[in-house]
């Protein structure tokens, strides 16, 4: 699969962390492997959609024929850093019926009451579909390390339970594709203070945004130790800058059409006898 | 809100089945209000995208502020006469964040086992969401009907219960939109025979199609009642000629918008102190 015009290099391969990768040492402004302004990466990313789209059809139909295969896409990160944006602008490009789509808000009584991941596992896309968590599991292990809800042990056995269900998820058929959307602060600051002065968007506004806020340096913390900790070969996490809306959009595409492309999805054969069908419809 | 370029009436107005009407009446390959042609259509629909959009937005933007309100989108038809494309061309231009959708496929056991509502209830749409059913109830007094699997006593009951049902949605916030998308035998045999000379295509067919294909009048006999018995004031049915693809969304993007926009949605106000939450920010 050839890149699109504009890239230089696949944004999968750079924004995959491997060991050793150093959160503080990447830069939320920059616009890995793409070589275009905004207007070529607003032009490649409607140009590119209809080759997601078709990739997420062929997974789709393989389904409809006991194909068991699935993708996942995680999205993680803090406030502002464009979550929204690639739901509307990467996955709304695809067809709606193959997308089971689910926002993890902050646990019910009944959800605390249970295991993190017992919300978790019904969520999982089936056969065929694209999924999506808006946030996810790794809540668990990022604003509950930040604010200190679990301890340093149980820190670590939800990080082992989170390797071995996403183990088991690749086993079962889903692909699952780990996305921080990485914002710096100042940029932040910039998009809350755009929402205070647009009256179209206060109800995107809470005031407790800007008390998260104040744990940044934790909040990195906690990205980075979840990094090292569950970023796997079968469920690596990638790090996609995010000052630029249009480059974090551009390169979530970009990676998932490089996953989907790598599971070698075909149309599904004719599960009929095309000539006797062919015989029948023009007697119908 | 002003008609979009080249709609001389509302569609809502024209399509909106009232008392007296005949299905066997009503064209399938027209264009009812709209002066324009096939590229006018499509430029159309694009031009008013954001405005559904927009609509949807406001209503899953109230709903963060205990508004209770939504939408549903009830699509019934023949094979081929173009679901799909509905959900992928006009649900696909909003928020997949605000789009609950949920197709509804032959029943399972335990399905069958409970009334024909059971499975129906938990899928409508939650406050501020645009929820679109694929397939629905009406399946129980069409294909039921059909193929005589429920007798003259239980598809009464089933109207009635239908009925009361949508009273219900309406009256917790629900506004129902239904939709029969309305194609010709000749144009399904089109679209059939496409699909069988296009191998990315052969996935969606099924021998089977052509099964129900025999059944074409008694189908026809079937909407004709369900209209009668269930199109109501609350919630009524529109049928939207369908042979052309381009007007038929089209039209159900203009329904959608008129309905929204008759729902006289706003932004919300600010639920804080936006010159104390400016001020927070400026040091933060």
């Amino acid at each position: 699969m050839s890149l699109p015009l504009g890239f230089t290099a696949s944004p999968a391969d750079l924004l995959r962390t491997t060991p050793g990768f150093s959160l503080s040492e990447v830069a939320t402004n920059a616009a890995p492997g793409f070589s275009g302004k905004k207007h070529d990466g607003a032009a490649a990313l409607a140009v590119r959609a209809p080759i997601l789209a078709q990739l997420q059809e062929q997974l789709f139909a393989e389904s409809r024929f006991s194909g068991k295969r699935s993708i996942l896409l995680v999205l993680q990160a803090m406030d502002t850093a464009g979550k929204g944006g690639i739901v509307g602008h990467v996955v709304g490009s695809v067809d709606p019926q193959g997308v089971q789509l689910k926002a993890f808000k902050a646990p019910t009584d009944e959800e605390k009451a249970h295991d993190f991941l017992w919300r978790i596992r019904p969520a999982v896309p089936s056969p065929g579909m694209f999924g999506v968590f808006d946030r996810s599991h790794y809540e668990d292990v990022l604003i509950h390390r930040v604010h200190g809800w679990a301890d340093a042990d149980e820190l670590e056995r939800r990080y082992t339970a989170i390797n071995d269900f996403e183990t088991e998820l690749a086993a079962a058929g889903t692909t699952v594709v780990k996305v921080m959307l990485n914002v710096s602060p100042d940029e932040q600051l910039e998009r809350l203070t755009a929402r205070l002065h647009d009256p179209t968007k206060y109800w995107k506004y809470s005031p407790t945004d800007l008390d998260e806020r104040g744990y940044w340096s934790d909040y990195m913390d906690a990205y980075q130790k979840m990094f090292e900790k569950t970023s796997t070969p079968t469920a690596p996490w990638y790090v996609v800058p995010a000052d630029k809306k249009w480059y974090a959009r551009l390169a979530v595409q970009e990676i998932l059409i490089e996953t989907l492309a790598g599971m070698n999805l075909q149309w599904p054969a004719a599960h009929f006898d095309v000539g006797h069908e062919r015989a029948r419809l023009k007697d119908a």
